[in-house]
């Protein structure tokens, strides 16, 4: 920092400055700009491309030196309106079908513009937004079947979810020593399994509750993806002949290549019979617990240690707002609750209330993002997203039909969920050739802006991937999709003759 | 979850079902309400209490089962406008000084909207948001002198930016291999080393990446709550000797108790002549380095291998934000980065572009919370910042002027910064009921709505803690609190007559 004359507070001034503004009015107006431009974006989303590159002089914007000296709000949101607003990442868009991101709605919007203006931190206190998170952990409870006496906390997302639960799990090795000690008290090497299509963000988690990635064991799967129990079994009996500790069986609900669901309750015996935690990443995959015909499939969810989902996935929340319920509250809470002066309860006033809700997680800074959650939950309704969940798993089955019954496509994977890995294939190429192509595939899909689909590697096989969790798309989009994959792929690299 | 009969899409139905509203001009112009309604509130915010209790019937309206049908948007917005707004925690009020929490503005919560609506997820890929994150990481830098080639990342506060570091920190002790094999391969107990008074929330990351809070060694302080400097090379000396693996120094820049700053220097000297990683908790008192006059009480700061502060307590921005800087960017990517298939970046289109911000954190579903800040530094200008700071400075040093002028007050601890903590001191009562006086008078303070300090514990003895990271306090606030003070603690317990 370069310094120039200090600034000092003008002791004459009759009315103190704050960075409230000075002229009401005329910051107002601006919001209600702002408000009727992002409604306008928002209603016009399917008019515009799917994605568009960042042209140069939009790059140059952000990349300036430290602002020194004010400059008008309105400036400042022209700015905005100029650079940034046009080079979203659109997962906004019905066409958006990249990684596992959801939409968010417009009455979402307005709900986190709420709970920034109420300004609250949810870490400690008596308010209304603390209780609002504890309605909304006991609705998730509901929701998945978990006890009322179950414990949880909203995180940023599924991967804080995760590790907020893996560090219980791994205290549960030896209550209070493990926390007090550290890992080198254990009596062994603690060891995670899940299977090899487990999310790496479980692998991160490992990393950083100190376990280690190699410790993260990966359970090989069959041909749906899905982990081998057998094996699994198997590897926990070598694991602990050679001295090692298992502790912690992490289970998918819809992992993210193909939206594979474990044999949950399958894992939920092993974990019981292993004396293991047994947790449950969701992220997206455990929402279809709300469709009757998804009660089988996801049996053996409502008997986890701990679950982790997203709101802002297959909920299609804005962002950002996950959750991780922990069945054993008194676990939870030994994990990360603090006995320090500054943050004793008292009777009444303001440091009264319920427990802190920083007893159930890492931060001591959390944002109001249980509103949205709660607004929004009360306007549509489980149901509605009943309707939608199911609608999704419907486009992706309606998808894999249109892949099967083209000549130029190959359908890459079993599509138990709402994802659909697939490839242009002409019939003439090597593996090589064929990810080359289809890479070049899906770049052009987003560069023309046409829909923005991702990618994973399947076996070394580069498939596109369309992962449904958006509340916009219609069966046109995926129709269009087809369309154009086909139209690409040919003029990248026409069909073998003998195929037409 | 109970199942009635499933809902079914329709498929007759012409246009789809989204969660986009029906009638948009009717959202648009609850969104427009609700807009005015929320300046409205911010705008009369000084005439509101500074806290008040929730009444039975508002707590009921956050105890009501999941909702299952939908609800008119603008009778969840009555709900909110009833029971939960009403009932704030209200640090955004002019009298909040309670923990360290800042108060937002208006701009903040209108970027907030526009971040919200645009909804991405900055964790991977090609847009405008994740630019916007880079910029303000740029900035970060050239605020606290860090060099361009450090690294850094958004978090949503200080105690994940805390986490953030020591994750790095602790894969330093041997790189690769503790983030392969885990904490067991070190070569001996990792410690890490802060003062008495470093944040709990230090504790917990100690907990949370398995080194043990016992292994967080709390090396005493002086008599102005500075960490002393030669114990502290004492009790490396005798950790060596003892076999165990010291490699880490958290300083403070604002302890929490009273906002004493370490000698950073001193840290930065032995943590280089020990090898040691040399961390700073900066959450608020790292941001007085935008004052020429602090620049000797923070040298050292610049000197730090890791760095967390946050924007929403000493920057007034709304919640979540926060950030952490890393100097070595390697040994971070080194912590965070995963090679995986369906995160790989392709060279164009929307997996294109700069590395992903997910491999410098534990998150991969990250909020658009870099737009506030984009925005509020571009409204306000870095030296508006430094004007603030300095008057917050100053006011505490106006307060401790007041209590130390008043024979019913008596001040706690030195003011070196922004918290000033005194208690009511009648002259007549021992440590116990002085404690509990003191008690029962910031309760009452905070009933009626008058202020709301929080509370600390120096020594046993219980202090009215105010911290000014508040950019809407006048003078006028803090002789109302002492007047206040003084007129609860005479009603409570009468000043011994001697004295009067």
């Amino acid at each position: 920092m370069q310094h120039h004359s200090p600034i000092v507070p003008d002791p004459t001034a009759s009315r103190e400055q704050s960075l409230d503004p000075a002229d009401w009015e005329e910051l107002r107006q601006l919001g209600h700009r702002m408000l009727d431009d992002m409604m306008n974006y928002l209603q016009t989303v399917r008019e515009r491309p799917a994605w568009q590159p960042i042209p140069a002089e939009a790059l140059e914007a952000m990349h300036q030196p430290l602002p020194e000296f004010p400059q008008d709000a309105s400036a400042v949101y022209e700015d905005f309106v100029r650079n940034v607003l046009p080079y979203n990442k659109n997962n906004i868009h019905p066409r958006f079908w990249s990684w596992v991101e959801g939409g968010g709605t417009p009455f979402g919007m307005l709900a986190d513009m709420l709970a920034s203006g109420m300004n609250p931190n949810l870490a400690i206190g008596d308010h209304a937004p603390v209780h609002i998170e504890r309605q909304v952990l006991d609705w998730c409870k509901s929701i998945f079947s978990f006890p009322p006496t179950a414990s949880g906390i909203l995180t940023s997302g599924a991967s804080m979810a995760n590790i907020t639960a893996l560090v219980v799990a791994r205290n549960q090795i030896l209550p209070q020593v493990i926390r007090q000690k550290g890992l080198r008290a254990a009596p062994g090497q603690p060891l995670i399994y899940g299977s090899s299509e487990t999310h790496n963000c479980v692998v991160k988690g490992a990393v950083v509750i100190g376990i280690g990635s190699d410790n993260f064991r990966k359970v090989p799967v069959d041909a749906e993806y899905r982990i081998k129990i057998d094996v699994l079994r198997q590897m926990i009996r070598e694991d602990r002949a050679a001295g090692h500790l298992p502790f912690c069986i992490v289970g998918n609900a819809g992992t993210v290549n193909t939206g594979a669901i474990d044999d949950l309750a399958g894992l939920a015996e092993v974990a019981r019979s292993e004396q293991l935690w047994f947790h449950v990443d969701g992220a997206f995959g455990a929402v279809p617990i709300l469709l009757p015909e998804f009660a089988e499939q996801l049996r053996g969810l409502e008997a986890a240690d701990s679950l982790s989902f997203d709101f802002h996935k297959w909920f299609y929340m804005n962002y950002e707002v996950g959750a991780v319920l922990i069945r054993d509250s008194a676990a939870h809470r030994d994990a990360y609750s603090s006995p320090v002066g500054y943050l004793a309860a008292h009777e009444r006033g303001l440091a009264g209330g319920p427990e802190p809700l920083s007893n159930y997680g890492m931060e001591l800074s959390r944002g109001f993002r249980a509103l949205k959650v709660w607004m929004l939950l009360k306007q549509n309704g489980i149901r509605q997203y009943e309707y939608l969940v199911r609608r999704n798993i419907s486009q992706s089955q309606y998808l894999a039909a249109l892949v099967t019954t083209s000549p130029d496509l190959e359908l890459m994977a079993p599509v138990p969920l709402n994802i659909v890995c697939y490839r242009y294939n002409p019939g003439n190429l090597d593996e090589a050739a064929l990810n080359a192509l289809n890479k070049e595939l899906l770049q052009q899909l987003q560069e023309q802006g046409i829909a923005t689909p991702s990618y994973t590697l399947l076996e070394g096989r580069y498939a596109i991937r369309v992962a449904i969790t958006n509340h916009r798309s219609t069966r046109e989009d995926f129709d269009l999709l087809i369309d154009a994959t086909i139209r690409l792929g040919r003029s990248i690299h026409p069909p073998a003759q003998n195929q037409r």
